[in-house]
């Protein structure tokens, strides 16, 4: 019986993630998600509230599991074009994660679902930053928070806005032209970061040679 | 009564404006912008055909206007921070561009409005920096398509997640946090065009005087 339970539940959130993806919290219906999941909507008002709450735990969840998938490590310079990179292929292979924060995004009001732990998780990354600027691994003409975001932006945007993207390719976007978008992510990371390496020569100095 | 046409049509337009970058073209409905409007929606009908061709039209004539505020202008490498700069400029006093270019995101599904002259005037922009790499003044890691799309994340992705940018800001966002985030912006841009001044010295090599 627990075992049906928990089966019931991924089904519906399987099918919440998708349908949230696709239209979004208001352009969804719990008979919709009940119906992808070949669920009752009875057992959804039971195991996640409402709608509005299940939209938030499964938009929170997505972005616990991005975290736990690009973690922040700050030792080198060079790892934050990496970071990035790594950013970027979590997003390009989980789409809908991006797309539950654009939903989020124009429907947003002032205060988003649990945004009081977003806050904390994105004050964790700040600080590493601002730590490698105090170790002079990184310069602070940038103040964190707007690195940090404009680090986040070289990543997401992509997935933001595809039309976009796909309008300034030439061409068919096959893998070859995926590796060139990561591989122009990662230099453009490092060369925000523009930091200086411990021997006190400048990222450009060593590209120059 | 030619007048009279002009009032209803301009009417009709920027209460179709409104209600599209509140809702989305699939959100809103042809009797809410008649209504905002206060107009007939037969005229709506006969003047713009459907909803659909609405959306279209009101689409292209927002990236019309940002085009022609924000000419691509490349004769020095410090333009593109500029340029990145008045392009945030733009989106931020008109916030409804980036909404409509969510909804189109995610409403697309291979092809978007008038795509092909949207990819002629991106080859432009694409091409102005080809030609900055060929004389020099930018070097050309970075392949000029991915450049410009990554310029216009810096300066777009405060609109497409301004809840991300609000939770990596402390305190309010007042005037000071919006200049804060301009001069990241143009900074960045300088950054990640990189390019090497007429005299041959690197931009690094300058800002580390």
């Amino acid at each position: 019986m627990a075992r049906d339970v928990e089966s019931t539940k991924k089904r519906l959130r399987d099918a919440a993630r998708q349908e949230f993806a696709e239209h979004g919290l208001h352009g969804t219906t719990v008979e919709r998600i009940a119906a992808r999941a070949k669920a009752n909507k009875e057992r959804l008002y039971s195991y996640f509230g409402d709608k509005n709450a299940l939209f938030t735990s499964i938009l929170i969840e997505e972005l616990e599991k991005v975290a736990e998938a690009v973690p922040v490590r700050v030792e080198r310079t060079e790892d934050f074009g990496e970071l990035a990179g790594r950013t970027f292929d979590y997003l390009r292979t989980h789409p809908e994660v991006q797309r539950l924060l654009m939903w989020e995004a124009l429907a947003d009001t002032g205060e988003v679902a649990d945004e009081l732990n977003r806050r904390v998780h994105y004050r964790s990354k700040v600080e590493a930053l601002e730590a490698a600027q105090r170790d002079g691994l990184l310069d602070d003409t940038i103040s964190a928070n707007h690195l940090q975001f404009l680090l986040l932006a070289l990543a997401n945007w992509w997935f933001a806005a595809p039309q976009i993207a796909r309008m300034l390719t030439e061409g068919s976007i096959d893998e070859d032209e995926w590796a060139g978008r990561r591989r122009a992510v990662v230099e453009a990371a490092n060369r925000i970061v523009c930091g200086k390496s411990p021997s006190g020569s400048t990222r450009s100095d060593r590209e120059d040679r």
